[in-house]
């Protein structure tokens, strides 16, 4: 089987799998490069971790997931920059681990308002003074914090920071190489600046990674396992694939679906369709010199020899 | 039964109720105004509905709702068109049929991305030039089209306008007594600008409509019923209600819900819970000429005499 050179697959679209089980599927499947998640790895241990990512010959593409800071100050928020401290070192013990091309990225998820709570621009704040708290131990470990947006409809209970451009002023005070964003299509699509969002974090040198997942209504009864294969929905994946990569990104590409349908499907059928939508709805609008030609649908072939 | 005299509600709230139970339990709590939907204006005819606003007393605050014009031209959009035109009359006589005071507001929803299309940008530019088709008819019919951003949630299937700042874009080529915006503090609440776009839209004279209603997690299953009565959730009404006063705003407040749990209860004591939780979460921000003290909680009382 193979995949596309530039596609990852974020282990939370296998959720159920062990990190071997994600490691042997993913790489059965044909594919270069992972993205972990904290919990399966921590199963293991991080050294055990590290040693089978190796062995996989995978590249290391994200750590999923820190962040949650919104909380005012007291032992609870000591905790949660504690923890982030922590995943900032796995972070670049698995991006060492992870094949040449592996990216230390460390995914954060902002958190909602702290119950009780209805003040939306202290939650902001806080966020912004939890990354200026944790910026040099990530500068440090040479690992990038990329600052997830969620869509609005996570806001109040999961993360305070909806938008690219809000993202981006947060991020704005480090250097890029140490703050960045991540690009996710199901989170931002929806935003009527998001393209010129998506051309200033370029310039500004901040995608740290590119996912791709797609949107249909109607919602599930979870709006969190809303997430759809790239072209099963109606995100336009040639508009934005053109323009992350019209900034110059060439890192992989991951695709983290969380969707009950897709996570009571075998491994192996998840990891192909996988590879297969991103044939279809995203590779066709890679750059040219990353890109090999879309496997399907393919034009009716010359007769051999 | 009394309610504060700049709280109007809106029909939605009590969807069940035909339009003359809605007249009476509303002028029965105290209310001095109430936003009529067009589908029970319907039931009776314009005529006999506007006869029978008139004999309520109550002031009229706008019409839901038209819009949904995202379809590329062909006979369902001039259906379209034409349905905007007939909803523009029904407001101005439904406006002069209401006490002095009401207000010919015709809330606009702009539809979702036309089936089969994931051309978002192209389904927000027919808003555009549906708004410009309107405008002559909304004009001499002395009606203010209101531009109602909804939230992101619901941009595929309902509203490709998402945020205050687009919709204050979108009415910006015309007058502002012409096409002006709704601030419905559920759709916007989330977004890091709104309070910035608020005072815009103060200072570009087009608040035509303040709708206060809660956001609250977790979303029931159909995220279209997710509304609350202020003070049961998490929006910050103090900081809203400040912002839309400051621009001078003076017009009705409605409130506008959207629940099962609700629609389920009966009408009477909606519409007084509706009136208690407005006198909680969102009259102690009026400005004082308009707003009588807060009715609770209140302080301990002073021992009389």
């Amino acid at each position: 089987m193979s995949a596309h050179p530039r596609l990852s697959l974020n282990q939370a679209t296998i959720k159920h799998a062990s990190l071997q089980e994600a490691l042997d599927v993913t790489a059965a499947g044909g594919y270069q490069a992972i993205g972990l998640w904290r919990e399966p790895v921590a199963e293991v241990g991080l050294a055990e971790a590290s040693a089978r990512l190796s062995d996989s010959g995978l590249r290391f593409t994200s750590l999923c997931r820190a962040g949650f800071f919104t909380m005012p100050e007291g032992p609870e928020r000591r905790a949660s920059i504690d923890d982030n401290r922590r995943a900032i070192e796995e972070t670049a013990t698995l991006a060492a681990a992870g094949a040449p091309g592996s990216t230390a990225v460390l995914v954060l998820v902002a958190g909602g308002l702290p119950v009780g709570s209805n003040d939306l621009v202290g939650a902001r704040a806080r966020v912004a003074d939890a990354l200026a708290e944790l910026v040099p131990d990530a500068a440090a470990a040479g690992v990038q914090l990329s600052i997830e947006p969620l869509h609005p409809m996570y806001v109040s209970d999961r993360a305070v920071v909806s938008t690219l451009k809000q993202a981006l002023d947060l991020a704005a005070p480090f250097a890029p190489e140490t703050v960045g964003v991540e690009v996710d299509t199901f989170h931002v699509w929806w935003d009527p600046e998001v393209l010129d969002q998506v051309a200033r974090a370029g310039r500004e040198g901040r995608i740290a990674s590119y996912q791709v997942c797609d949107w249909t209504t109607p919602l599930p009864a979870d709006v969190l396992l809303a997430r759809h294969y790239p072209g099963d929905g109606v995100i336009d994946f040639a508009a934005f694939t053109r323009a992350v990569e019209a900034t110059g990104y060439d890192r992989d590409i991951e695709v983290e679906l969380f969707n009950a349908d897709i996570w009571a499907t075998p491994y192996a059928e998840v990891v192909a369709r996988t590879a297969a939508s991103f044939d279809r709805a995203v590779a066709p609008y890679l750059a040219a010199t990353n890109a090999p030609a879309p496997t399907a649908p393919a034009p009716t072939p010359a007769p051999a020899g």
